[in-house]
């Protein structure tokens, strides 16, 4: 339990960066080496490299060498926990406000039910 | 653009956290007052308050003063933005996938296509 809070900790932080999020976009187009990815961004290999650290720490994203180029491919699974905890926030969210109208419902057709001494 | 790309980053910070999320979790099953969501966890109310910021300053959740009491409610809106993100990079990530599959199929069902000189 504890380290599945720690993973979505660290899933999350990762998204909280245009560039690592504009890495995970380009990822999701298929699998890329990490020059490629560094390609389109407006900052050194160095600074990717970084960000690309921060991805694959967290698990959104993992990398294999083959020969001497670094491919770097996207963990699909790994979103879908982020994005499911959200979902399940939204689900919940809306199914207490429909028990509480439910509720107001229910007292609104029986008003004379909560009142004591009415019959 | 860069207003909605800055918001995401201030929402999946603000996920980075359990104790934020456990928030979360609470004002999900409908609005709490700060010392309500406050009584549960194990740190000052101080802390709490400035969890609280966090998740405010994201636009995650929003609080209202009724009389002296301030009350914290959820904006589902802006956890269903990050969450369309997430499904997003994934819906893609699956449709990049079979596209490279339909091409293996397409090249297996006729061999012969790419090869110069064949006729």
């Amino acid at each position: 339990m504890l380290n599945q809070l720690a993973a979505l900790d660290q899933v999350y932080s990762a998204l909280a960066d245009p560039t690592r999020r504009a890495m995970i976009e380009r990822l999701s187009q298929g699998s890329a080496s990490v020059s490629e990815l560094a390609q389109p961004m407006k900052m050194s290999l160095a600074a990717v490299v970084q960000h690309l650290h921060v991805l694959t720490s967290s698990g959104v994203v993992k990398t294999k060498k083959i020969g001497r180029v670094r491919h770097c491919e996207l963990s699909p699974d790994v979103l879908k926990r982020a994005s499911n905890w959200l979902i399940s926030q939204q689900q919940a969210f809306w199914k207490a406000g429909m028990r509480e109208i439910d509720q107001l419902l229910a007292e609104e057709s029986s008003p004379h039910k909560s009142k004591k001494g009415t019959s």
